[in-house]
């Protein structure tokens, strides 16, 4: 059994499928912490350096929150501007400081693989929250936790999974990372929608293969979104060569209400690492579909939260104690009554 | 009677005479414990998500100071570069995704009504922390106290006000949201000192009449200034055609305190929304009146801690609960002796 | 004996030797709290203002943490734009209002004297985090902490201590600094190792001299390296006229290695005050120095924790009560086993 105390969370390569199910298993656990029902301060005192070199609302705050609802403190750092890197300082440098004044950091920098070779400075756990083009496990973990806990509602797993990647393939590192995750299960079809140039990397595609699981090619809708889960992201007009030829694409790799109704199962779950771009000449998952119940990319959001919580929890040894600090919960109980 | 919890706070619009009551009276029993002399972790556990999409150094530290003083801890955002918001998302995702980490949300934004618009995605209460020229009810709640407990020295109340507005009446929204909420008592009156060009708008000036109240509009300091409380603003030099015209006006309608002593009543009280332009070619309040009882602006600051302290306590609905959750004091009591 | 509690920490001149002695033991004593193998909740509900009006992780971040270690809230501010500062406000005016907000101030600002200026508009302490060219207050200290420590391995104090600067000593604040605390101790060598054009200021050479200090002088590094403390600064390029002299001077004024055991005693401690330039091209602290124990640059910077949480203890008058403020500690005792 991987032992997670002290470890750096960098890949989700480093991962095999029980310290996903133990990641998985820790989240779940945190669902009345981050609901406010329950109050918990295990991490009471202990510090998070948040540093985002790159700037990033949504992973920033969640790993904040995350930090904040286990009882700790977050010293937060943004942007890199004069930051000593900026003076010549080496990553090893830096980490030797930092790690001097925290107790676990996350970290998200836009240089590829440059939060590993912090890691190699750091004297704590680091947690990387996306270098570049490179990794963004965090993300990769909480769109595993979020499928597993959608399933749960139709009895199933994630195994004999039925899943829809669609949209920009090639690019997209939160897609990547994802199927690195569920080769590790048994028996998923993976579908590709995705214009030909920008298809899903052949290496990926070799390691679901490889792995004994279908996958399937396509750059038509039609006939290929009957599955569990459709996972969409963004096709962005920057990848295309003009104008006209993202325009061609324009819709045929997008959902919306009536896609849906045409094309999918009733109860297709509909996952997007967010944002949504919402602009009308954006090609991306329609806002008519809000109303949908199995629109889970608010709830994906959400889960973020669990994940991270289970992270800190694990990489600073005290998933075992969370229930010995508990604190008696006051005005959350009403919270939402 | 109005209910607070759970509600958004975005306009001083929504409130009635006993709902300004409630607020005003939450916020004096906050003295105490924004003052050190007691201790109070109600909102331990709780997250506040301070979203300034415009910085704003004043307003934001003193909401997350507000929130921390309840015992609860604060995730925050500055500024608008590289946000999801710049990707295209629309204002109902980001509220959707950031009030599923939050317990509350303050955010100040530059642009018209967006505030309004996030409430709507928001699972959580949004406060309004200042939507660009629209409203800023926290500011106009924060004057309002300011006023009341400013008066009780002379044993007055809210009705039966003396009170001056002066400088640029036109565009400062301070004193628009003021004069509405000065409309829901008894007998105010009202003078606005003003270039004719920077008077208040018609329509706040017909919801004082309407109400009752005796509004008198000057351009001369001399004789208007005889008064309980004189709120002055800024007369910022680019609302002028030109630099002379600017020139002209200087010293007419600002304060400094050979004009305090001959033209105002003993006691007047002197409020300002701050921050005040101590330049020399500014045309605000001088600070030869510094050393003054009654200049008041310095109270007025540190009241908007009290003001934004209830609204948490008030929307998150533990306002009868701050004194269960006290804890012993400790070092505080020594604080100030 | 001098008092701390509601004082200013404005500049290294404040102090004499009992003043220094007095916070070099409280910043032992927070050594436990800082590893984590004790909890202290002594300033629990109090705010520290952490304003950063000229950007700075390393000292932002550890005055944030020391704070946080001591049970404190913190409100953060970084950069000028936008602030009130830039509308016109005065440095007096914003300190009355920050100060209102805050149980203890922490402000960097890049103008000369700035933090002074503030200072007499605060309500509460202010601790100088460097104000431009001039002062750089708990730089100074943490450094003469970190010798006193690294000292007491070899049983020797700060009387009798043999000590190299090296580098650009006119321009590098720290070695100014560090100079006038030494200057307070007995017999104590300095031996100054720069080019002539960057050599320490005549007034800095004569606090040390006329207190009866022997101070050398010198350009070379050969015979003059025999020491129990190098302090390492920066030179940087820029300095001086032309790239062909700065090259020239490359490699005179620098430590690696091979001229650590050439020139140098054999527990001769190395300081820097970072951060380091790890570029090629740049003339600094060499990388192969790293696997020295020796090395103490990354100590010195966890010391700069110890002496801020110091400070704070100290102005806010809680270093006698720390130990009453202690928790059961929980899963620190575990960190590092």
């Amino acid at each position: 059994m991987m032992k997670f105390q002290g470890k750096h969370i960098l890949s989700v390569s480093q991962f095999d499928r029980e310290a996903i199910a133990k990641i998985l298993q820790i989240s779940a656990q945190m669902t009345p912490y981050a609901s406010r029902k329950k109050r918990c301060h295990v991490l009471e005192g202990a510090i998070l350096s948040n540093l985002f070199f790159e700037p990033s609302t949504r992973t920033r705050v969640s790993f904040g929150t995350a930090f904040n609802l286990l009882g700790g403190s977050v010293r937060e750092t943004v942007g890199q501007e004069n930051t000593s890197l900026s003076k010549g300082e080496s990553l090893f440098d830096t980490a030797q400081v930092i790690s001097g004044y925290s107790d676990v950091i996350a970290m998200r920098h836009p240089q590829m693989h440059s939060v590993d070779q912090f890691a190699l400075g750091s004297t704590v756990p680091v947690i990387n929250g996306g270098d570049g083009a490179n990794e963004h496990p965090t993300q990769a973990l909480l769109d595993l936790f979020t499928i597993q806990s959608e399933m749960m509602h139709f009895n199933k797993g994630l195994d004999d999974l039925n899943i829809v990647l669609m949209g920009d393939l090639k690019h997209g590192r939160t897609v990547h990372s994802l199927s690195k995750l569920l080769s590790l299960y048994d028996n998923v079809k993976i579908t590709m929608v995705a214009p030909k140039a920008l298809q899903m990397p052949d290496s990926i595609i070799s390691t679901l293969s490889d792995a004994g699981h279908e996958v399937v090619l396509t750059e038509t809708m039609e006939g290929n979104l009957y599955c569990d889960v459709i996972y969409q992201t963004r096709i962005q007009q920057e990848r295309f060569a003009s104008k006209d030829e993202a325009e061609l694409y324009r819709g045929h790799f997008s959902l919306n209400k009536s896609v849906y109704q045409k094309y999918c199962q009733e109860n297709t779950v509909i996952m997007h690492p967010l944002p949504r771009d919402s602009r009308p000449e954006a090609n991306e998952l329609d806002t008519d579909l809000n109303d949908l119940d199995n629109l889970a990319i608010f709830r994906q959001a959400q889960n973020g939260v669990l994940v991270r919580m289970a992270l800190f929890a694990l990489t600073l040894g005290v998933e075992d104690q969370i229930t010995n600090y508990e604190k008696p919960v006051n005005w959350y109980t009403n919270k939402n009554t």
